[in-house]
């Protein structure tokens, strides 16, 4: 599958235009940023780097997409010749997957032609837009949810394709496993689930189908009790599967209060190991609800796949330094009112206190130190067209969520507070 | 490619149980509707059925698929064997792609084996809860613009294939073009665009700018004006291109203000042909404040793609009525507080008002009639397995919109309001 059409018309149109006038070979650097975090979050977290890399090397123009493009006029023949050869040669540094980002932190910085680097433009965007969002937010759950597992597990409430790059995200942030097969086949991913209302309804009886799916999916499986009288449900359930009985789960009701009463009967009867599962529109506040509960996993849905509020990460990518004919870098912005951007090209640290802990993000448009502890935020993604492979497939998803597990356990405990409030690190522009 | 893994792993679980059990060949209805609209709006609209369609045509499980299946034992080898000569024999009906629901609205009814609904169940509510949702939100768009044509951008917002699916959904509700070519190559919509402001930063002025793009797209094409000072952008604009320019857009600060008093520029300089553009974080309020100035088309992105504050529709999808043993209909609902179900297959007519007006939804279980005007909402999409291609491809987009102006028309009035509220018709249930 090519990912070139993922594209908007006017990257192609501009890209003919410039052709035309000579400037689309001109050296440039583009700079992916968010001006943002969602109201109140205190910190953004990078995805879909990995992704972006796989696109990145099915970024070609083949028959069927120059046929399209000539056949609707959307460019010339000039334009369809360069788009024929084309491929990224240009170098990405940038944020690593995982990583925490602040308002203005230089998550890419793509240096190529302008050409290519306008013709990648939407679709970089349209992959780290959707999977930060989902990463931001998932992070925030896994920080609710303390040290008891997650599961992604909202694939029906999102695109079909978005639910798998939802749940890739999702276990860089910390998740557990997803329900995904999809994701689970395309990044090595865990998957897990038993069964939902429709196969009790099924049955003439509750009793008959948790006869059925212990039968066939053995007494650790887990067994829906809400059906229809949660108590009978559970008494059914231990009877059914006896004391190895992996775990019940309950999608619906007050779960603080049931879990609560629910764990004394499955202790009353016999079933100490037995473990409680919920589900039910959970977010981020649903699951600190239920940390005094005694639940021991969590399944996350709509919440997840829909960032939790904020279903984009509203990343921009602008042009901020170019050449001129001469071979001058001219940094550039945008001067209209609310929408100014830093020109130049930018590199960042994190600096750290003397315990390791994040004190700010420093930006910088020429190459800085803090002088004391810190750690270089820019890292080498595509070296002149050089796709560096360890940020892609099932390895860059282990990869990425380690970053992810370091650069938490890096920040002040602040960035775990759920309560609204500022980024927890301040991000600090240090101009040459 | 094939749909058949974006499944949740519980489906094929349950699958697993009931073929055990025998349960799984017992005939089912399973029942696609939501409980509510998104609060305060009026109305929702289907979308995605025609994806759907086309995505059922591929649903089968090839050597890749099972191969992961077995190799992850997600399930044993008979229902391998299952899935194996899986494909869909069942008979879909429901609500044509692009007509209103309201809550309870019986959207799809899916009659087959418990197994063959069970396995699409998740592939299903993907597809239907994001097409809907932003059919949902495009249609209040459109109300808001009136006569004046809306462009769907929001592609970069939003995952790059979900961006597709939006693009083909806002066409559906009424948008003019989309800036999205994959959407443009895999349905045929028109695309549109011209160029952004990395192409005025790249050139050594913005005349220089202007002068590239008008030589390379013709005299006609739209500048963008706002990437200095708006004024001298759009002075330069009419030098550059003379009384032929086709457009300015307008992406940044107050467009009620600007698009005022640069209509009346444009006006003075003998550009009375030249249209204004505007675009920069619309959402339907603003495209509704924007009613009395001077505008010729808007184009929309970020709250396009995320169902403007509703990325889901909240669709849900259950067993409501099967077989016993005996051959009898059983009808079925679950029994939990919070999220109880009308049991047994459905129905479904728009009344009218002698006028032809929307008066009421009337759900029923079994066929019937008000005995007045009214239309019949289930249309048959699947029989035995043979998909109505009427549906799938460019020409059920068109198709999918024509229903859609055909069912705005006929509601009240106050169907447009976008003040919050509740929906414009009551569903009524009928019980026989």
């Amino acid at each position: 599958m090519r990912t070139s059409l993922f594209t908007d018309h006017y990257e192609l149109t501009m890209l003919q235009a410039a052709l035309a006038s000579g400037a689309a070979h001109r050296p440039s650097v583009f700079e992916a940023f968010s001006r943002r975090l969602p109201e109140g979050r205190r910190y953004g977290v990078v995805g879909g780097t990995g992704r972006l890399l796989e696109g990145l090397a099915d970024f070609h123009f083949g028959d069927d997409e120059l046929k399209f493009l000539s056949d609707n006029r959307v460019v010339n023949a000039e334009t369809l010749k360069y788009l024929e050869d084309f491929t990224f040669t240009g170098t990405i540094t940038g944020y690593a997957e995982g990583e925490l980002y602040f308002p203005n932190s230089p998550l890419l910085m793509v240096e190529s032609s302008f050409a290519e680097a306008c013709v990648i433009e939407t679709y970089l965007l349209s992959v780290m837009n959707h999977d930060s969002a989902i990463a931001s937010a998932a992070s925030r759950m896994i920080a609710s949810a303390a040290n008891r597992p997650c599961i992604e597990m909202g694939s029906r409430r999102t695109h079909e394709e978005s639910a798998v790059a939802a749940a890739r995200a999702a276990i860089i942030a910390g998740f557990d496993s997803t329900s995904n097969l999809e994701a689970g086949a395309r990044y090595g991913l865990k998957t897990v689930g038993t069964s939902a209302h429709s196969f009790t309804l099924l049955h003439d009886t509750e009793r008959a189908a948790f006869e059925a799916q212990v039968a066939s999916l053995g007494r650790d499986t887990i067994l829906l009790v809400d059906t229809y009288d949660v108590e009978t449900g559970v008494r059914t359930a231990v009877e059914v599967a006896g004391p190895q009985l992996g775990g019940v789960r309950l999608d619906s009701g007050d779960l603080v209060q049931q879990a609560g009463w629910v764990r004394t009967l499955l202790d009353d009867l016999g079933n100490w190991n037995t473990k409680i599962t919920v589900t039910s529109d959970l977010d981020e506040y649903a699951i600190a609800a239920l940390a005094s509960a005694p639940v021991d996993s969590y399944g996350v849905g709509t919440a997840l796949v829909t960032g939790s509020g904020h279903p984009t990460a509203s990343m921009v990518y602008k042009l901020v330094s170019r050449q001129d004919d001469a071979g001058q870098w001219i940094p550039v912005a945008k001067a209209a009112a609310n929408k100014a951007s830093v020109g130049g090209r930018k590199y960042a640290v994190r600096e750290l206190n003397e315990r390791g802990r994040a004190v700010a993000e420093v930006v910088s448009t020429t190459e800085y130190t803090t002088g004391g502890p810190e750690r270089d935020l820019m890292v080498p993604l595509v070296i002149n067209g050089e796709i560096d492979r360890s940020f892609i497939g099932a390895q860059g998803v282990a990869k990425a969520a380690a970053r992810h597990r370091g650069s938490i356990q890096e920040m002040p405990g602040e960035a775990r507070k759920l309560q609204r409030g500022e980024p927890v690190i301040p991000t600090i522009m240090v101009r040459s």
